[in-house]
């Protein structure tokens, strides 16, 4: 499923008549040809435009510097944001976990069996429950116990491990706050599950709170994360049925199986440059 | 599906050993038959014990007054909280509602089809727009328009009407707040439909809320009304999958699908005395 | 929601590069503007490619003619099959139905809430159960009566009803098996809701034979009608849970919420012509 | 979560008065605390009954074989078919297993973070690709090669590698048919992850035959293996949604998550004495 020759633009733009023509037409000038194709505009009169194409291109390999250069005089005249990805390059990733393991497990899982086009440069964690288990995949492991007194040591000590190193911080369950200085250098590039179905339950404690407030269905959410805590971008979410007989643990048990989901299926999304950040919301060409 | 000698027995009493058997054996000695029973104790050892059992019994009808009296004598020493429900009783639904209709025309529908155990005694409206759907069906309608600077006198005279001819009140998005003092009459038989996913997005415009915090499902809660806006004990819920395509007004579209579903089956399940409320919370044997 | 000024096209053809651009720059030239557009190749290399475009251009209603026209030159060059619809034309639909009107009072509702883009131009059936219901509403309707021995006649009737007045038929439990000759009339514009899972349990008293095979879950299928039973494209598919405790008849009551949720979003998108039928497929750009 | 004192009766019988009554007051008599009760009848009069009693007693372990047979009494009058289960006492299962190992792994995952209550005594498997996995948990792994044209021969040392030490067998994605011989040792004792939703797509190659009739959502189905294929008493089923995008092999990555989660859960029920089996149907005490 390697795709050497394929490429991937992702497009934000005022949206105005002409510009699926133009860059259609820049790819086809260039001999690439389109293999799928999003678009969605906020508003055909004055909206915003966001536009996701797949191309394949013979020798896209030693082509694609120039390509960029001269996409980037079309992308100007359009006041495009965008960014280019090419499909062989493997993002690479480091996920963060704390003491349950359900989420990394499901991520390693899908990893293994080819569902997840990534490189897992490592897992790091304030706890050594998950040693054992990275370790035997032949995954580097970095236990880094955050000091309650002074978080800045480990965040130190994690941007160090990950610094030209990583594309992709996804905390997995991990149960501590990063601050904004360390967010800053990831931006729009530190996935997390919440287990809560957001904005209900920001904070700790949510399937406790869910048992108090009596609900029926339980969720989860992942979503960039951002200084606001629990406020970032929403990328997916997901829910499952519950009642009366469960009480809090039995509703976090519950809870696991979509949160694992949910989380997979915004790391892929993410992995595959499907999702395109626009404020405060996400737009997701799944 | 009238059952002229089914009666139903919803109870709530400190756990203990033997009151299953008792119960039972209650109902054997009066030559009843089991026909259903649920249970649920929030925990073995010094929890509640919630029960709710269907039983059929010849001749129910002129012997229900014996067995209810005989039956409270059972109940005192077990500290039972309980209540009896013949189920040839259709129970009367007076539904409030406002401009939006289509929770109003699902109710009609099902209660038509047969699919709701009740008898519609009136729809009561602070608008019109319902008034030539309901009359067309026979049902009496009233208009009763609320003075935002008195809303005692609107609630004044839905009392009266409500009063002695009305069990159940159904809030079909009826876009008023009911006051305690009216509430009163009518604890734990006032239904909402709230248009989200509570305990998100609380209050006013949960679906301009939900398009601005941009999440990925949008839901519908039904509850017990008490006065504490939208903080009654839930019944039922459930969501529908949105993306980032659907503004504030396609949402409020597809939530109708979800608001209306979540209604009918709330309503369904109080008609036929499935659900106990326990604190802020309820048991429903579904 | 009507756009006076808004076009669809529909596109099938082999893929081969510069489609896209060809397509996006004759519209830009025409001085329209691409509002939405959705493509899927069933392989990048020798697959065929569909498109479905919708453009908006200042007085559309008189240059379509011409549009389609100009269009049609280029559509040769590709070998493309292709439609045109303007979305201010409605579709006339009649609606078939017979003893069970759940499914058509859905479609009635979402019509009159104005989810539908359509006029329902007649109610045929071969039992006088939905008379006054559509009758109430100002729609014709006309009883046709099915002679099992010589079910010719009616379908003749049918046929002088419908020609030159529907665009689109829909079988809302429809209880009679259409003729091909009846079908050849109507190619990919008769719609029919089989009250299963297809191909689970294709023919007669599905629920029946859910019952007695003791499912889990039971659903249903909105399907274009060919001659051959139940096995045409399939639009759209959904399920509900359902347990022991379900006999024929009440699983006929749960599908009825299936049922009619399913049609509805299959006659939806058909009128909003989203659905390309391939093979024995469909193309569905929801 | 072991509960030492915890016993499970499960009771199919002709329904008639006096039984729930009668059981109640057996455990009553006998200390016994009813932790939780189901039954479900399928008819009130004249039909069968199916009840399912979990209790607390001190000194269980000591005691069950007297109550036990005082029950036996008790179900001689009513002509009870039953069985007991002490919910101390894990099963032990044997996973059969071929390629593909995703059911495997959720299982393996589910028994590592105890939600299944069992012990693993062993996994069988026709290849070697499950070989490491298993023997990195300690758990025995049996390479045992299906020779096509004499399967008897490794059903035999499949037999005796089970015999006295295997409670219940699961076919994890196991793609040998088992013959009639081998399942009358364990009847209602082997399930089968079926990756269809059944009764659509019997047999070989369900996804194929998915993708060429077009379906719009993919299932699984986890049911007792008889000698009838695919045919057995369903436990769980469930589905997820595709579209016109999937390709076969897209269709079964996305089979897994629906398979491995349906059969985690039809295991975990089975593990808990939560289905009674009735002809061939499953009464699920969910």
């Amino acid at each position: 499923m390697i795709h050497e020759n394929r490429g991937r633009l992702l497009i934000a733009c005022p949206d105005r008549r002409g510009i699926v023509a133009s860059v259609a037409q820049f790819l086809y000038d260039r001999e690439a040809n389109i293999a799928a194709s999003d678009q969605y505009s906020t508003d055909v009169e004055g909206g915003t435009l966001f536009m996701r194409i797949e191309f394949d291109r013979d020798g896209l390999v030693t082509y694609e510097e120039q390509l960029c250069s001269e996409f980037s005089q079309l992308a100007k005249s359009y006041e495009m944001e965008w960014r280019y990805a090419p499909a062989r390059q493997r993002k690479r990733v480091a996920v963060f976990v704390s003491k349950e393991l359900h989420c990394l497990q499901e991520l390693l899982w899908e990893w293994q069996s080819g569902q997840l086009e990534c490189d897992i440069a490592m897992v790091v964690s304030n706890h050594r429950d998950a040693e054992p288990l990275v370790q035997s995949l032949g995954i580097p492991f970095h236990y880094i116990p955050v000091d309650p007194a002074d978080k800045t040591r480990a965040e130190r000590e994690q941007l160090q491990l990950l610094e030209g190193n990583v594309d992709l911080v996804v905390l997995a369950r991990y149960m501590q706050i990063l601050s904004g200085a360390f967010l800053a250098h990831y931006r729009e590039r530190v996935i997390n599950i919440h287990h809560s179905f957001l904005p209900a339950f920001i904070g700790r404690n949510p399937y406790q709170r869910a048992y108090d407030r009596g609900v029926k269905l339980i969720g989860a959410t992942a979503h960039y994360v951002t200084e606001d805590l629990d406020e970032g971008p929403i990328i997916e979410q997901d829910v499952t049925r519950v009642d009366h007989r469960y009480n809090a643990s039995a509703l976090r048990i519950a809870g696991r199986q979509v949160e694992r989901a949910v989380l997979a299926r915004a790391v892929k999304w993410h992995l595959e440059d499907k999702v395109i950040v626009h404020g405060n919301k996400t737009i997701v060409f799944a």
